[in-house]
């Protein structure tokens, strides 16, 4: 009966987004051009690519392409309006953080799009479409290497991801003003798939996969989320040649970096997002919110001090009140997309515009 | 210089796809409405979900969705016209299959949108953005359970995949009709990623969402690819209340299949597909292709005599020469889909239409 009562839930949320938005954004959306490619990846020889002793590759050495990333795209008709938008996903996640959301309104995505801004959804390497290396995997089963040797996977679990996303106080049990549409949890649930980053090598591909596709797309704004909040910097310090601005949501901030890559950072507009409700959740993660938030604090101090133009929005100082670790997603997530698309257009792309 | 000048071809082939398409393709496409969203999926409780014994979720209990299907869709203007389509790529890859082709060419997800058919792309589940469930692997690592009882898993090598996918007689040389762009193929080789499919209980549970999701849309037309290719006809015999038409392209067919379930099947239009140079390939492989083609002949044999209505285009028989594999991304690509479209106009919907 639950079972029955969830699936017709989840029916229910999809066929929701089925239906046609609302106002403005129920018109038919025009594309300029969109499609998907790669960027990066390099070829690995092995003889690991099957996990079996018998059969379809078995035991045979052969090339394959690793730490790609899968980058989809969408823009507008005028598409040398604005500087394109490149989103890329947090721990646990996918590039489906920024589509329609858990319970079927706009996502990012499609409402920057809207706005006549190029949209890139990547998929971090080793995660998703863009593949991961399995070898690590297979030399396990066929014995060639011992079990302590499996990088680690990560899996969320709806009673972490609800805490730690700070929907409520405990699993189930919402805040009074929380932005997140907790009755559609379970469809964030279906979009939390193992985290595969143990795989990567370091430094992490997908930084250096992020300023290749900006110099690519002759100038971008990298957005980066949670575990991959920090991810604009990383790859702006690698080379900053396309990054024209930064946007970080929820992260901790590296506060010692050196003095010429804060120099290289000063040069970039960086926008730094957090929700509300930071350490009103139990145990270890009371402190893990408020923490980020003082590491970024501090960061976008340095960056200040190396003469650069770093901004922090801890929205519930500028009186917008409940939102969880998924702003994305949350019930104003549009709001805050007008945020960011406002603060784009005066800071990296230097117009007086005022957006509501 | 080979990696510059690999890296050089592969943004040459990603800027080909920022570039417009030719003719009327090259008009801007009008989205009725676009998202994604979810089918199916099972909370499971486990102990196992990260794969270390100290740090976020170690060692404590937690329920994760598993055996969901991730689907993403845009529909035309006009949604009504048209069954919707729903496409499912086969091993080794994901719904990148049916997006922008290796040599940044229209995709058959665009190419059957412009022909004003609601267009569905669902990874399978236990793959990209369906995530796969890991506590498999974790329980290895910690110890849990013996290294032999890892899933298999399956990664395509280049060899492999050119010779397999009939890109031509040996890894690199090309057949003098191939079809296949083969100089892009280092970019589909960036498509395919490790096969997760040994991970999933049976009955495989993308069967049972591809029949739901076709419910979910009051029928569609389920297309399926190699691995997949026989799934439409699996999904069907769980529930065919959905399914409008069957597009089975280059796989084995069951051929014995009980009279009732050759009964259900022989009320839904079914075509088959194959392409050139089934035999034309080293070892195993070359016999491969021709005992797939025997029992799907076998098997619309069967349908044909429990009253249904199968075909088989075999296309060198059709006089269209040099196919792939992966015909969806071959050079003729647009020519096949508009021969499954004119199908589906005949077949499936009844009507009297003469596509080119």
């Amino acid at each position: 009966m639950k079972a029955a009562l969830l699936t017709w839930t989840a029916i229910l949320a999809a066929s929701a987004t089925i239906q046609a938005y609302a106002g403005e954004n129920a018109k038919p959306l025009v594309v300029g051009s969109q499609g998907s490619f790669f960027v990066g990846g390099e070829t690995k020889t092995s003889k690991e690519l099957s996990g079996s002793t018998t059969g379809p590759g078995a035991g045979v050495e052969g090339d394959v392409t690793v730490n790609q990333m899968y980058v989809q795209y969408q823009t507008p008709v005028n598409a040398n309006q604005h500087v394109p938008v490149v989103m890329v996903h947090g721990c646990c996640l996918s590039s489906k953080t920024w589509e329609t959301t858990p319970d079927g309104r706009m996502g990012w995505n499609e409402y920057f799009l809207r706005k006549n801004r190029s949209v890139y959804l990547a998929d971090q390497s080793s995660r998703a479409l863009s593949g991961f290396d399995a070898t690590k995997i297979n030399a396990v089963k066929l014995g060639n290497a011992p079990p302590s040797q499996l990088p680690n996977i990560f899996m969320a679990s709806h009673q972490t991801s609800w805490t730690l996303f700070r929907f409520g106080p405990t699993f189930n049990k919402s805040f009074e003003d929380e932005q997140f549409p907790v009755q559609a949890a379970d469809e964030l649930y279906k979009q939390m798939i193992p985290d595969l980053n143990g795989f990567l090598p370091m430094p992490n591909p997908t930084w250096k996969n992020m300023a290749a596709l900006a110099v690519q797309l002759h100038g971008a704004v990298l957005i980066g989320h949670s575990e991959s909040g920090f991810f604009p910097e990383e790859a702006a310090m690698i080379n900053p040649v396309g990054v024209k601005g930064i946007v970080s949501i929820e992260m901790g901030c590296t506060t010692n970096l050196k003095p010429d890559q804060l120099a290289t950072l000063a040069k970039i507009p960086i926008l730094i997002m957090f929700g509300d409700h930071l350490s009103d959740i139990p145990g270890a993660f009371s402190k893990l919110w408020p923490a980020n938030l003082d590491t970024c604090n501090q960061f976008v101090q340095q960056v200040t001090a190396a003469g650069g133009d770093a901004r922090m929005m801890y929205l519930p100082k500028m009186g917008i009140k409940g939102n969880s670790h998924m702003m994305m997603q949350d019930k104003n997530n549009l709001q805050l997309a007008d945020l960011i698309l406002g603060w784009i257009d005066e800071r990296v792309e230097g117009k007086k515009v005022s957006h509501k």
